[in-house]
């Protein structure tokens, strides 16, 4: 018996872009990244954005001899957009949907629609308990004025507490998926000083592709040169992060991304770049021992900074709810002061109607209109509040235990 | 150093049914929960239905002598009604909301508006890990014709993969709740066989309270003797589950329920009757080694059995997806016809208006109205439809890896 036994371990991570009638080139690109997939054989593929199951339906049928087990995560609208392909048999799957993912009035974006979601599957490969999670966050649209941000460090702080709530039965833990955030972002500082999972792209022996990991590149032709402007690189925010839970090590021997187009070919697999990882699961050497992780003091900052955040997104959300709760009054009032009007015109007690029947019915229209969209978002805002409120105090207890255990040790 | 140390726990839970404006007697109710909860210091209440939170922080103030820690979990419109009150330290808490709780045009039930989730808490006792659950799934409003039943067997399916998923870390899982289940019902089967959790009820020792363990019974002066007709006893709704994990074993040495009143009292802390367990907490012992739980073959009878129920609910998920989008496209036919005529007899083409103006716009309110309306109803069946679709899969998959499983044996 090879006293020393490593696995290693290939993961393809994508954020496809596969938008029907919207997303460039689709069904070319999907073409692309089944054939990509088949030929190279690697063991785990991490994709997002795959938006019609049809899509992935055809990528499995194409896949079904390289990676005979598969998962598609449905949630939302539109479904997840998150799926998996393995060689390895999937033991079980698990969804959290987040609980803040933007606005449905925002149609122009479009995130609300995608119920965004981390993805848990259970996969043994050689005895060793893989958690593999797959997740895409809400987009960042302007970064300057990010209304987003509170959601999306939300979402991180519920992707962090997710993991490491479920992954105490892992021997190894690993997270692909597009985040939408920068490699300095507070959410991404949140995630990882939370989880202790290791960025691949920090800690790899070898690297290969774009500037400074990017993946989302200005020589990607479906991207936009204009949003890249203040980032003449492009901007990473696809990542594959792992870490080894118990007795197992993992480290990343080899990293490589596409550079803005597929390998060979004159397009792209997507406007995101592709992320190919080598690790390498290692069993931990008796001297290492299980070593119980030491959490780093800055946490407590990283944290805190978090909390202000979500602090912002509860102020902003408390004066949206009551806009619409305004709004909803003053249209309630404006229905029954017609409805008044109505009745005794009817009743004959006005000989004569102070306006036209037509725009006093418009009116009505108009009233009940907004009766009933401002009602459903004075509910949405209240919701959001709800949840605001309830991470900020979560943040709050978790910073509590924090300096609990900076202050005993 | 006493070889067999055991530990002794007694749990409080209680639906309360504290619904501001609408719940009998509530600040009355309120105060004497507090009294209790004071008075007979127990290690932790678990309580549901805890809807102001004003009401919530009426009994923290009252309990932090005896709980000097406590949780509300945030979440939907009204808020989950989850709280808990502890003697030891509250160090991490965790919320997951259900995919699916009804619906929002359900006004008269409202389940919908209470974004029901089951809350998790990580607690420590003398170094024992204890994971506190607490949650309140999707009422039964008719036993015959439960429109219900699918989305609280997708409930009970995610509560016992949320503690599955969650409790690899601890030594003792307990859940209380109100789970809106009779003892035989599916959900319950389901959660009991997949989690392995115990029930208080059928493994105490001793036992004292209504016949059959019952906590909605016709003596309480609160609950509706209609409703309990078919169930002259009651029927038992409320649990208090329970597992020992690693090293640990758990077993129930008593347990007492309220008998239609508050003991001492006239009138009953709710219109359900609360549940007092005295747990005891014990290490394995040295032969008993670390068991590996064995599934019982009947599972697979359980699960398929709640596959088809979510099956049922797919098919009226869909059914009702169907006829609001047939709905939203009828009443946008009809806008857009009533926009023609109306331009056409702006721009004087016709004539005559073929309809009085009055009627007309009455007519395209409605139409607005309808339109509306059916498109937010279509965008919520068809995330019905994914979540059950989503459920059905994740049921195929695990029944798969419980076959597996067995023939493996």
């Amino acid at each position: 018996m090879n006293p020393d036994p490593s696995l290693q371990l290939r993961v393809f991570d994508l954020n496809c872009w596969a938008i029907r009638y919207l997303s460039k080139l689709r069904q070319e690109r999907i073409g692309l990244i089944g054939d990509t997939l088949s030929q190279e054989g690697f063991d785990l593929a991490l994709l997002q954005e795959v938006w019609s199951e049809r899509d992935y339906c055809e990528l499995k049928q194409k896949l079904t001899a390289h990676y005979p087990y598969s998962h598609y995560f449905k949630s939302g609208v539109i479904g997840s957009g998150l799926c998996v392909f393995s060689r390895y048999p999937i033991l079980d799957t698990f969804l959290y949907q987040y609980s803040l993912n933007g606005y449905p009035y925002m149609l122009q974006h479009g995130d609300w629609f995608c119920g965004k979601a981390v993805g848990l599957l259970v996969i043994t490969i050689c005895g060793i308990i893989f958690h593999v999670y797959v997740t895409h966050l809400h987009a960042e649209y302007c970064r300057e004025k990010d209304a987003y941000l509170p959601h999306r460090v939300v979402q991180a702080w519920e992707l962090a507490q997710f993991i490491q709530h479920t992954s105490k039965g892992a021997d190894v833990v690993l997270l692909g998926g597009d985040l939408n955030m920068h490699p300095k972002d507070v959410g991404i500082r949140l995630l990882r000083g939370w989880t202790g999972l290791r960025d691949s792209f920090a800690d790899t022996e070898r690297f290969e592709g774009c500037e400074d990991g990017c993946t989302l590149v200005p020589a990607n032709c479906f991207t936009s040169t204009e949003e890249l402007q203040p980032f003449p690189l492009g901007i990473r925010i696809d990542y594959i992060l792992y870490k080894g839970l118990s007795h197992f090590v993992m480290k990343c021997d080899n990293l490589v991304t596409t550079t803005g187009t597929a390998p060979g070919q004159r397009i792209p697999y997507s406007d995101h770049e592709a992320i190919i990882a080598t690790l390498c699961v290692k069993r931990r050497g008796e001297a290492e021992g299980s070593r119980v992780r030491a959490v780093e003091p800055e946490l407590v900052d990283v944290v805190n900074e978090a909390r202000t955040e979500v602090r912002v997104g509860l102020h902003a959300a408390e004066r949206q709810r009551y806009s619409k709760g305004r709004m909803a009054v003053l249209s309630l009032l404006l229905l029954l002061l017609q409805a008044a009007m109505g009745l005794s015109s009817l009743a004959g007690w006005d000989s004569q109607q102070p306006f036209p029947k037509f725009s006093f019915s418009l009116l009505g229209l108009l009233a009940t209109v907004v009766l009933l969209v401002s009602t459903a978002l004075y509910i949405f805002h209240t919701i959001e509040v709800k949840m605001l409120q309830g991470t900020e105090e979560q943040m709050r207890l978790a910073l509590q235990a924090l300096q609990d255990r900076f202050s005993s040790m």
